[in-house]
C-alpha cells in the first residue's frame, strides 16, 4: 500500500454534485445508499457545482475530505459524460475512498496527496455486489450510491472495484515559487459571499514576503483576515482552505470587479 | 391486507415540501420528529416544490418512494389549505407509508400502486397519541411531523390512524397504447438542468417503434441517452424515473423552447 | 442552577448560518464535528441568513430551539467580526446548549428565557480540549464545530467552558400592552413565501380586542388562518411561532407591500 493507510469504514458517506437540491435527486441517491446500507450517515458536501466543471467539484473535494474522520466514502457525482463509455474510478488517500467519473474529476485530489491509489470499476465486480439495474441517465443512483453502501459498510475494499488505474500526477504537490518570480492561477469558484476563490495554493507564496496580487487590472495587498480590512476595501488572504482568495469586506468581489470563474491571478513579489 | 406487504418501520422518514430552504421550517419539522423519536433518521426528497402545486409533489413521491427500504415513512406537505377542515391522509403503499394533506397529492401513488390502502386521519387517534398542540398554520410542525415520528418508531400502524377512505383511482397503471395513436401529455416539472419532465409514463410508448415527439411546435427524436445527442441539440428520452423528458445536451431545454410546468407534449407514433 | 435545567446531552446538533448551501463550508463544519464525535447527529436550522444579520439569526433561534430534544447544541455563526478579539459565547437555556459569536445574535434568546447563563469561551478550556488548529476566517469549522462535538458527546459542559459572562436582559419576556396603546414593532424577516415576519410578540396584543395593523400605508384586519382570507387578499396573522406575521393569501405580502426587513409596523388597538 505504499505506506498510505488502509480503508477502515467509518460508516460516513459525502455527496458532491451538480444536481441541485430542487428536485429529489439527491434524496433519492440517499434512498438508494440506505437501501443497501440502513445505518450509513450521509453528509451534503455541496450540490451546487455548476453543469459540465468537474474540476471545480475535485477542487473542492480535494481541499475538504481531509476535515472527515479517514474510513469516510467521498461520492462525486459531476458527470457530463454519463451514459458514455467513460469508466468510474475510485481512489484511495490517506485513508479515504474517492467515487468519481473518470473525467479529471479527481486530478486535484491526485495532485495534493502523492500516494493515492486508482482503480477503474470493472462491471464484473458490480455485478457481484448485485449492482446490475442501471438507467442511461442516473449513474448517481444506480451506480455510485450503491457502490458507496458497499464500501461504507465494509462488503468490498476500494482497491478490489477493479483493476489498478495510474492517474497522471499533473505537477506534484505546490511548493515554495522561485524568489522574484510572478506567480500565476485563475479562479475556480466563486463563493456564496462572492469571494472569487483562485487554484494558487498558500506554500506557492511562502517566501515572497509581502507580495501584491493582481486581478481585472487591480493590485491588491494581501490581509491575514477580513477583518483587517475596512468596509468596501478589496483584498487577497489565505483562506481557511489554504489556497489565495480575493474578499472584499462585508461586499461582494465577484461584483466589485466584475469577474468570476476562470478570471486570470497573479501574484507579484514585492520588491 | 390484499397482498399489500404490511409496514414493518425501518426508522427512516423523508420529506417533501414547498417551505424552501431560507427559513428554519423544515429544520424545526426535523427538530419535532426527533423530540418524538429520537433515533429517527430523516433524508430530505425535495424543498422547492411550488407552493399550490400538491400533484408535483405527488408525482415526484410516486416516482422516488420505491427507491428507499420499504418500511419509510414519506412525509409530503404542500398544503395550501393549512387552517381549513381539509381532512390529512396515510397511505400504505408497497410496505411504505406516505402522509399528506387531502388535496389530491396522493393521486400519482394511487395511480402506480393499485393496492394502495388509505385511512383518514382522527382526531381522538391523534389526541390518544398526544398529538393535541396544533397551530393554524403549521400543520407540517405540529401534526405530519409527530404523527411521522410515531410511524417511523412502530408506535402506531399506518391503518390505525383513522378509518378507510377509497380514493380515486384516476385511470390505473399505465399500459400501452395502441399503435397509430397520438399520446398526449403534459410538463409537470423541470429540473435543475432545465430538463422538461412529463407525465408520460414510459410503458405509453411499449411498442409505438420510433416516435417523434411534439412540444413547442417542435418534433423531437427519442435517444436512449443524452450523450447520445450532439451539443445543443434537442431531444426527448425515457429518464430514469420511467417518464418521457425532452432535454438539451449541454443546455437548457426550458429555455431554449420558452416552455414550462403545463406545457402540451405529443408522441406521434412513427409513420 | 437557579430552576434552569442541568444540560444532558441529546446528541443532536443543530446548524444555523449566513453560509448558504452553494459551497462545502456546512459540510465541513459536519466532517469536523463527526471527526469528533462520530455519532452525532446534525440537522440544518438554515443556513440562509443575510450576512451581517447576527438578530435575524437569533430571532429564528429563540423562536426555533424548543422544538428540538433537552440536551441539545445549537451552533449558529453569523459572525461578520470574524479574525478580530470578539468573543465567542455558550449559554445554557432551558436544558439546550448555544453557541454564538458575541456579538448580539443571542440576546432574542435571552429576552425570551428570563433563568438563561452565559459564558465565554476561555482560549485555555478549548487548548484542553484539543482545539488548537484555528484557521483566521473559518471559526465555524475550527472552534464551533468542535466545542459542539465536546458538548454533544459529554466530554465538558456547557457553562464550564469558561467565566461566566451576564448578557444585557433587553426587556424581559414580552407582556401584554396596556389597552389603548399603538404596540410598536418591524419586519425581522422575510420568508419562502414572502410572508413579513416581525418582532411582535402574541403576548403583547392579548386583550387588545380585534386591532389593526398597520404597514406600508394599509391597514389590515388580523385573521386566525391564512384560509380565512380570500385569494390575494393581505392580512396578519399570529403565526406559529407566536409572532404576527403579514401574509397574503396565496400570494407575496412583501411584493404586494414593496417591503421588507426592518419595515415598521404597528398594531392599532379596537375602538
Amino acid at each position: 500500500m505504499g505506506g498510505m493507510p488502509a480503508f477502515v469504514p467509518s460508516g460516513l458517506i459525502t455527496l458532491t454534485t451538480d444536481f441541485g437540491l430542487e428536485d429529489p435527486f439527491v434524496g433519492v441517491m440517499k434512498g438508494s445508499i440506505l437501501a443497501r446500507f440502513a445505518a450509513a450517515r450521509i453528509v451534503d458536501l455541496t450540490h451546487a457545482v455548476p453543469a459540465q466543471r468537474p474540476l471545480e467539484a475535485g477542487f473542492w473535494l480535494s481541499r475538504s475530505f481531509g476535515y472527515f474522520p479517514a474510513g469516510t466514502v467521498h461520492v462525486a457525482v459531476v458527470d457530463p459524460g454519463v451514459g458514455t463509455a467513460r469508466a468510474i474510478l475510485c481512489a484511495l488517500a490517506n485513508g479515504h475512498a474517492l467515487l468519481a467519473p473518470d473525467n479529471g474529476l479527481l486530478a486535484p485530489v491526485v495532485a495534493r496527496c502523492p500516494g493515492v491509489q486508482t482503480v477503474e470499476l470493472a462491471p464484473e465486480r458490480l455485478s457481484r455486489l448485485g449492482i446490475h439495474r442501471v438507467s442511461a441517465t442516473f449513474h448517481g443512483r444506480d451506480i455510485f450510491a450503491p457502490v458507496a453502501a458497499e464500501l461504507a459498510c465494509g462488503r468490498c475494499a476500494p482497491l478490489e472495484l477493479g483493476q489498478a488505474r495510474i492517474l497522471p500526477h499533473p505537477a506534484g504537490p505546490p511548493t515554495a515559487e522561485a524568489p522574484g518570480r510572478t506567480v500565476h492561477g485563475s479562479v475556480v469558484t466563486v463563493d456564496h459571499f462572492g469571494n472569487l476563490i483562485t487554484d494558487i495554493d498558500a506554500r506557492r507564496l511562502e517566501g515572497l514576503g509581502t507580495p501584491r496580487v493582481g486581478i481585472a487590472g487591480r493590485l491588491l495587498a494581501v490581509r491575514h483576515t477580513y477583518a483587517e480590512a475596512s468596509a468596501g476595501e478589496l483584498m487577497a488572504v489565505i483562506n481557511s482552505f489554504d489556497v489565495l482568495e480575493i474578499a472584499e469586506r462585508d461586499g461582494s468581489a465577484a461584483i466589485s470587479l466584475g469577474v468570476g470563474r476562470g478570471a486570470p491571478v497573479t501574484v507579484e513579489p514585492s520588491g
